[in-house]
């Protein structure tokens, strides 16, 4: 089945305690669209970069079969540019440069060929503007999902809390969950959320993994724990983008589902951290996910 | 099969953001005891108390199954006292005060009719101690793990490494295994305290779940989402005295029991928060637990 990404794509420039990057590609849409296309055969993207952004990676998201009709090229203007430097326990980070750019004023305009689509992963964005995607689709995707950051919490909580009443998946990290609710616990953070609009609520928890809220269920899925973390950077988007790309392949956003999903979004995530930005994620095969996946089943499996 | 458990059995003062206690039951062997209780039905206890210490609480333990000729009553003595104070987020606490009494000159002696006990539970005790019991033993139990803490590392650490020389089951929590270990990732961690001597490895993380390391397999046991954590004094213990009870009762220690075992210890400690001290492990019954046991179950399964 189709799915529509729409998210950043956009510079990084990365510092860890293992090295610095110049400007590399990055942009929650691009890890999104990277890693959903392992899974999902008919990807279609709504973006914008500027004329500096290399004809190199559009040409591989295209070889990744990702439909670029709705990638907007603005002539004259500079992609979207984030800089920031993680600190040694690689939990946190600051932002050392944020220039918007083209971002500033994006308009998602959906291709009349993009119509239809299946499913919709609205990656972090303003509020906005991801609203403005869903209302342009003239057919309700059979699920919307979205993720957002403390940021728009903390700037623009009224269109926030617009655009959640139109989505069924939400997918924040446990900092955010607690910000959105003012609630600590994540079980009473969850009812309070899922009263916002979504009926899924997945809260990332980086390497302690996530948790999949939906009516009374709960569902628990590990992070792999690694022997080192080189770059977190994406780690988030490649996580969702491994999520929706599973359940568009599967064309199945049952509960049951989508644990596996949340299961191929953390193993695709496991890879995202091993090097630099989207380096890893460009040079996986099908068979080194399947047997992420397969350890997954490893760590987590137990009979009673 | 028989199990010994050996720790402290105390009285504690508790704060939390929910209230306080005067003067309860506490100390670590009495968590594990009635934890394990649950599970091994032939379970046997060295430990010490003042006379100050109640009968109603040695009666209940009796009744559980629990043989006590190895609790020496010492007359004219005080019994441990610890009091603490967690912090808002129920993650950290400050020791408020703490008399050792008769756990200063503590001397674990072993009843003959304990010799030949087949699982041996040594719960956070000074590495001395803890060592003593082992020698004293005429034969090796089937398997014997240890609880200890970060007070240890910092004041008996060549003590420490001789005691985890001759212990088959380490289980500490995260900051516990980074500060023994030197490293912070908790995969390498385990590699060099696996060197140390335990051939298992447990790391709990609290409300983040638990980690089981054994040569290259690593099984990770969640811990069920709460919407109150009331008091976690005893937790860890409450989890290991479940673990080990589970391990004595199935006498089965393979790796695939193990993760059962950590599943049923999760259970426990996941009762044990819910009421200060240990009064909600002497009111849960084997349906509560089942119930609980199957709540992980849900939580953690997928197929795929």
């Amino acid at each position: 089945m189709s799915l529509l990404t729409v998210g950043s794509v956009a510079f990084d420039a990365i510092e860890t305690p293992f090295g610095k990057t110049d400007k590399i590609i990055g942009g929650a849409g691009t890890y999104i669209a990277l890693a959903a296309a392992f899974h999902a055969k008919n990807q279609k993207i709504v973006a914008v970069v500027g004329d500096d952004f290399p004809q190199e990676m559009l040409t591989l998201l295209e070889e990744k079969g990702v439909d670029l009709e709705g990638l907007q090229i603005k002539q004259g203007e500079k992609t979207f540019f984030w800089s920031g430097r993680y600190h040694n326990d690689m939990n946190s980070r600051d932002t050392l440069v944020t220039e918007l750019n083209v971002l500033e004023h994006f308009d998602p305009i959906i291709p009349e060929k993009y119509q239809g689509v299946d499913y919709l992963m609205l990656g972090n964005l303003s509020p906005q503007v991801q609203r403005m995607v869903i209302e342009r689709l003239t057919v309700r995707p059979k699920l919307i999902a979205m993720d957002t950051m403390n940021f728009w919490m903390d700037i623009a909580l009224d269109e926030l809390k617009n655009t959640l009443k139109l989505v069924d998946v939400l997918i924040i990290n446990d900092e955010e969950a607690r910000q959105l609710s003012h609630e600590y616990s994540l079980v009473k953070a969850a009812k309070v959320i899922r009263e916002m609009g979504p009926k899924y609520l997945i809260i990332k928890k980086g390497e302690h993994g996530a948790l999949l809220f939906h009516h009374e269920n709960i569902f628990f899925a590990p992070a792999l724990p690694l022997e080192e973390v080189f770059d977190p950077t994406g780690a988030g988007d490649t996580f969702a983008g491994g999520f929706m790309g599973y359940i568009a392949a599967t064309d199945d956003a049952s509960f049951e589902n989508m644990k596996r999903a949340i299961i191929t979004g953390s193993a695709m995530a496991s890879f995202c951290v091993e090097k630099f930005g989207t380096e890893r994620l460009t040079e996986i095969t099908k068979e080194e996910i399947e047997q992420r996946v397969q350890q997954f089943v490893a760590l987590a499996n137990f009979n009673f």
